[in-house]
């Protein structure tokens, strides 16, 4: 059976990571004696450059037949400059909302080989293994209105969300404690907000379905010291879109290997996309210096959640793991004076032990 | 001359707490061969059973009448249940808007005897020392409308500012980063809200009235992983209320002693409301345990910023770092089998070298 994969590599070492990504998808089709359609599209800086908009309409069309579409990361300072809707990240937006991919699934894990290059300590951060579930189509992110008022003196943005927006997202969050460890730690500010108080309702009213799964309740500023004071202790983390991007970011942080960590954005039919945590990274960019791997950890996940191959996610990231112990390391895994491959050179590696 | 101070006590520690600065606050004002007029009010849960409001008009008037406003903590389980207007929380976000201090300064530092207690490596919070500067009067806490839609089945919350709300808070740090090391950190999210964009273009209207100083704007994404990978680079961060609520917490416990950690709401005139970081620590109310010293600190801060007494604030804050120079430690700060000494005792040692 053929599959039918986006790829859109965007700016920055996106290309180069999501190039090195065509080449590891095609090993899986291989190896399966399958050929996959793979076909790009333009977003992000470099589809303004080309197109005069970061995203055509022509990439939603291919997203939208796609199976599961590959991003690698937008933006740079090239384009900094522009209005908010003529900029990379407004294309990243658009995808989100053309493909209601609603719920952001970012693992957030250490490795046992790269705790020394966490900021925390390493008997806090050895052995950590949770998911932030953000939800990612609703909320300050586009709610209406969003503008200025008396004439410029004022302006607003505002926090929209409907209970069928909350509860599909904490349904994802409370099957993903399901599948693991069975704790669900829901993060809002109901202390202040009523759109928080109304979340925290929904996650009450959906608990009684996943009786196998224990619910807590933080308040988003406590979230952000507990995260850090005891990240071992979570397990699936669930919040709306604003806090679910602060947090997620906080979490990633902690591991000390932002070029590790994957992300999945999934809705309830449709493609996934599929996409690295790191970003565009200009100052590294067209010099073979990316690690590729979190963008591999995201092909995993493709495979798992919208290919539906999961002997193929748990042989990539066995692979991965293989480099990792065996010592190798990127430019930006590697300690001061350590050496380090480049992107070609990791990617190679874990192809063949696909 | 007297002075008018109000203490408002709270709940939990809070009681405690302030207790042991009314002794401090006595101790300076005897050093000067004065008497102040110490008056106290009530303020959230033990307001709200003393009187059914968590912030009585009698508690406004008193504190409108200052010149100062002592403020333990609010909250507890006793009142999680009540709804939001009747929460503990309410009367703390009433007293903020009733004094229009809108400018909340949480300076954090790290102790160098108490380094070790810090989730993060040593080397990278040592030296630690900036102020935050978090919007306390506007955006998401109080826009409206802040109401369920349709029959309840939405929801939403404003974030609304003026140009003049965010050019005052945006002033008065810049004044603080001028009498600093002259380094301004600006954190929004210009890339998605509209509101943030307002943010930057008054930043940058108000930065050339102040040539000595550099600004630099950080997304709240990325600075709330800056925060942890490069604490010791920042000198004054200022930014809006629920991003100041989230990044000053978690800032907050990267310094490993939240119990020593002060804060002060200012607003143009009238009184400062200066309270401690920690909260009302409910589990250890009532048995002298609680470190009193981030209390000790915001009266510090009070007699600096609104009671102008340099000398007091500078002698407060030498008894303090005198103490744990000494190596006496609270139950927070006490290493595993360490000694510690309880609140009457360290308070005591204070006023004693005040
Ligand atoms: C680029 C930006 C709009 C985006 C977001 O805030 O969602 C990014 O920070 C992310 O988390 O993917
Ligand atoms: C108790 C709560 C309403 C308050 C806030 O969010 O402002 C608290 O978290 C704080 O930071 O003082």
């Amino acid at each position: 059976m053929t599959k039918n994969i986006a790829i859109l590599p965007g700016d920055g070492i996106g290309r180069e990571v999501t190039a090195e990504a065509v080449k590891l998808i095609q090993v899986v089709a291989a190896s399966r004696g399958e050929t996959w359609n793979l076909e790009e599209g333009l977003i992000g800086g470099s589809a303004l450059d080309a197109t005069g908009s970061p995203l055509p309409e022509e990439t939603v069309r291919l997203c939208r037949a796609a199976d599961a579409v590959l991003l690698g990361a937008v933006g740079g300072p090239k384009w900094d400059h522009l209005p908010g809707d003529k900029r990379p990240e407004a294309g990243l937006l658009g995808i989100r909302k053309a493909l209601e991919v609603y719920a952001n699934l970012r693992p957030i894990r250490t490795w046992p080989g790269l705790l020394l290059a966490s900021p925390l300590k390493p008997e806090l951060v050895e052995g950590v293994d949770f998911i932030i579930v953000r939800e990612l189509t609703g909320g300050l992110y586009f709610g209406e209105p969003k503008a200025r008022l008396d004439g410029g003196e004022a302006v607003v943005d505002t926090l929209h969300y409907t209970r069928a927006e909350i509860r599909r997202v904490v349904k994802m969050a409370f099957e993903l404690a399901k599948g693991r460890r069975g704790r669900l730690t829901s993060v809002d500010k109901a202390n202040v907000l009523e759109s928080s108080r109304v979340w925290r309702e929904v996650v009450e009213e959906v608990a009684p379905d996943y009786p196998g799964v224990s619910v807590e309740h933080l308040l988003v500023d406590n979230a952000a010291m507990q995260i850090i004071t005891r990240p071992k202790t979570f397990d699936v983390i669930v919040t709306e879109n604003m806090f679910g991007d602060i947090l997620s970011d906080e979490a990633a942080v902690i591991t000390g290997s932002i070029g590790m960590l994957p992300s999945a954005s999934l809705g309830e039919a449709g493609p996934g996309l599929y996409e690295p945590v790191h970003g565009s990274a200009p100052d590294i960019a067209g010099q073979g210096l990316a690690n590729p791997l979190a963008t591999f950890l995201s092909v995993a996940l493709m495979m798992r959640h919208s290919l539906h191959l999961p002997e193929a996610a748990d042989a990539i990231e066995q692979a991965v793991h293989g480099v990792i112990d065996r010592g190798i390391r990127t430019r930006d895994l590697a300690r001061h004076g350590e050496a380090f491959v480049k992107t070609a050179e990791v990617s190679a590696m874990v192809c063949e032990d696909v």
